[in-house]
């Protein structure tokens, strides 16, 4: 069920049966010279999408399509939140599902640098009812969507050498599995991209020069893909249950 | 062209040719009984994702999908950013596309109740480069889609009574047309809903009991949200194109 | 009454036969070769200021003198409040006056560039109601003088050319019967200034070389201004006993 | 010369010849049962027009008219601004006077509550060149009206019983002689105010029931009021003076 | 009794008899030739630490030692807050032990040019109580170790000349008995410091070359350190009882 | 050597030589029955203070004594700085540092809790600089010093059962061995604690009720704190030097 396509009746009726949401989260920013700008975003949409079809308990939230993706500016088309501004932005979101009752909100993730600032909302967020001395009405859950069971395994397997960081061809082939249309080639040179530490924008750029972090993406392909999104969603019905089912202490 | 379905070499070379890009940018909020959530930011989306159809010189980034909705937090399904977090955030993905070289943002928006904090975004983002006596690389346009040159004329030819300020039958079409299999159906009681004042949430729901104001959304139907893209989408090109055909003073 | 030459004590007398109060708000920025840096704050001061001598009912409070000017810095004298700090600023204000009771509190504005940030400051405050789930003890209303009932199409009369929407001669005229000894004078040229976008301080002093936008201040005279207060301050009065007479939904 | 009655031609003249400018700061609070709820800003308002009609160098922007007075706020008709947006505020004026090429900022305070925040304020603006290791353009002094050469000697000349440090009746005797409209009377119980500590609003008001703190206002008169506006007058000039021919170092 | 070297329950018992903690607060900066970068903080901190060995009653928090410094920011190591970051800081801390019950907080201050920002501080905190119409559970009070009762007296008697306010002969004393081992000579040029005003960091350091106000650090000795020391100690422990003991209004 | 105990001619010869700081960075917050509320700031501190006895490239800051420790607040002595004020901090303690010429700032941090805010503090101020197009002329890390190598492995081998995430005996040692003093014994039960996710502070005492998160503290003696400071140290001034060779790119 994806809340944008619902009316707020039939959230209601939802919230009568669970009180369990995802939230999938990303970024946009460039992925090398073949991975889509969106591909943070997208790979957890696909999959909390899928995910949706397959089970009438998961709940979907519009996708959070931009997020601290700060050292990727130098590159055309990348859009970022400073973490203060994607922690203030993430609780106003939280704010929102918590108020309608929603008690376990699970952001599923595709980004790699959003994890540390994601983290510190939602302790903003719980500070917030630290210090007035009160429960917190809803639990907040982060999942990277390579860390569902089984996934990143899956990965290891399929791209034994030339995984990377950053395009990496698993992310690339599940977006490749969901937008066939949008499939893109290149030379890359060299094959495997170099790897390093992260600062600002311009030290990025000079350390990676096409944008990749020890990757190869020509590995990648729209069925890879499609094996991924398959295990991942098997995985975050699971991950999602448990989540619902954790008893307040 | 999409800019989250494109790599960072395709909008580099994009920038070579054309400094505009579009943002949709709406709201998930409740609309009434039978409008979807994210009816706000569908809307927008869907115009401009048809535009970049038509038109090579049309880039949409991704959706900026949940805005000011404060007044609709009493109805489940609602996400909203205060003011202050929808300014910071507008100015981080302003100050991103400027980044790369864009000089007109073109926001097309899908919600009224954004428009003040858009437009104080805006000035928020200028007061930068006025406190510093520099000239702003970029300028920003807002747009709603429902202001787009005929739109609004048609919307009150297909519906003069019953057309309303919120879950209108016009914003309704559009995402009928749209997404024709999450087309739902209500009895309104009344026909037409009441108007009044907007202030905080609950105060909302006690005055429009089923969230709509003014509006009769069962007039709604797919071929008329047809007429009204396809009237948006030929006005949108041109006001695009008078936007970036804008010569600096 | 006005707020700032009473004591507390009469205040809270007031206080128990209405709940209502005026804040004129406005702007200190250029006005073109012969508006007063004040224009737009002096106009709903002096207003506001008539109808408390007026009526017993009108209580005015001190009046908040700077604005949203940014475009105007680059004409000396202007001082201005960027978006987040009049929002603060605003806030606070709001919720001072609230705290005493106040149920309604009714901005009477005096700068089209106002408009914006002071709504986006109401859904900031109202959001802090909605996030708690609570009812917000008091209303806000924004109203600009000009839109008084009966105002504006007296100036239209009064100016049937050369209005325009900045230094326009309506508001300078109410300042020339207001400080009748601040008349200045001023060659035109032209005589009609021009009309166009706003951005940032740099491109509007650019555009608009003596800080006129559309209008011939030459028009303006002390009678003119004070027909115009005199309409205005009847329509405020009631305007605000409307305002005060709503119920609470 | 008043900022507010004169266009920008007039400003950008003066600042041929000067490059200091007054602003007149306060707070619009309680001062007991007989004091103006704007006495703190009246008081600086009254001294500093007084000095701009003596000499032609002295340039007075608006009265910021309210600030820091938390702990009035359970006297009806205090409105104020919390510290971080008092500080706000205050960096936004003085940004907007520095842009326009005043080198000297002089703010003459009524309020003893802002002298903190005030400081603050100009430590927070310095801070930004201090980060950057640019010299800051502009000075900024902060100098309260009673501070000002030979004031409070006359104040503790003219009451050297029951000046008190809240509702003083030095402060309001400049507002009576100000006001002499507004003057008001009251028994007061006891004769001399209580005095202690000050800590948020509702503690203010069980210690001093009537808001005034170690004062005897009734000891005031217009005719003492006009003594220390006279003294003020004349050492403000010469303070400004002073502060206007510091050079840079 | 020092709060980081005791457990919770350690904590939770002294909350049984007490309800009153100190922080010593200072600054990381700058004080000329020989003085140490940590004078600011660690005067408070060894005049609380000596106290706590004299009396059980004596509770002291971890040293909060970085304030406001940015005018000594062009001299190596010098580390500041600005303002507004230390404002809300303080108001954690300070959050942080009103949570646990703490009803009495102490700053003890080492630091001239923290006290404005800390006593904005405090307002800031106050007004959120002010603005809820709730009384604040704990008191906050400022004292600067200097201001102790008789310490200035005494340091007055041991530097009658060449005192002056930075790099005081008397705070290097105290540092002089606390770090023996980190004595620092230098030659003084002049012997006596220039005074002048305070502005941003490269204004300081062009009017105070080596980073000293009006001073002569030569006339400190570890001798006179330890009598102000316990001058201190005495004082605080009777200002500290005093402040505990005051009841409630 | 440590900055707080240098003069700034000091900071500045040194600054000749090396352009490496480290800042101990951690938190007070509660650490079960015995451990202390300090243990987080004082191991870094006290393997910092041990590095720079050994080497005089070691430069140590005063150590950031309090950090993100919302979750602990419902056990008394815990003070803690919310995100958004951790960051802040942060980034002015390291703009400070930046403004020296400190070209790599290392922060050896003692929480694990802080992970996620430091890393967010750091793109927020790698951010400034990708916003501007401008390279960082610092570059910041964080290593926990249980993440020194071979620390963690000696850990798991002097306490293969029983060293859990919170209260670890590893830290209790490092304090056992610097605090010799203080050193506190108490009866566990159960002997090793619980452990389970992190949420706002009276869910987390509803599940630790002693504060501990799967650890044993009694295995802690100053024995084996002293192994791990040593192994600690060597591996901090090799690491340190890593970093201090590290070229700009």
């Amino acid at each position: 069920m994806l809340l944008a396509l619902s009316t707020w009746p039939e959230i209601e009726a939802f919230l009568q049966r669970s009180k369990t949401v995802i939230v999938p989260i990303g970024s946009n920013e460039q992925h090398g010279p073949t991975g889509l700008l969106g591909t943070d975003w997208l790979c957890p949409e696909i999959i909390a999408h899928e995910a949706s079809k397959r089970s009438d308990e998961v709940l979907v939230a519009p996708t959070f399509n931009v997020g601290m993706a700060q050292h990727h500016l130098a590159f055309p088309g990348t859009i970022f939140l400073r973490p203060s501004t994607f922690m203030a932005a993430i609780g106003d979101w939280t704010r929102s599902l918590g108020a309608h009752g929603f008690e376990k909100i699970y952001f599923l993730n595709g980004h790699g640098g959003n994890v540390a600032t994601i983290e510190a909302a939602f302790s903003e967020i719980y500070a917030e009812y630290s210090f007035r001395k009160e429960r917190c009405p809803f639990a907040m859950k982060l999942k990277n969507w390579w860390d569902l069971d089984g996934v990143n395994a899956l990965a290891m397997r399929q791209f034994p050498v030339g995984h990377g960081s950053h395009a990496t061809p698993s992310e690339i082939a599940v977006t490749q599995w969901g937008y066939p249309d949008s499939i893109k080639t290149a030379e890359y040179e060299p094959r495997i991209a170099p790897t390093g530490p992260i600062r600002e924008a311009l030290d990025f750029r000079a350390r990676y020069a096409d944008g990749r972090m020890g990757s190869d993406p020509a590995l990648a392909t729209p069925e890879k893909g499609g094996e991924l999104v398959k295990q991942a969603v098997v995985s975050l019905i699971k991950d999602l249950a448990a989540f619902a089912g954790e008893a307040r202490v």
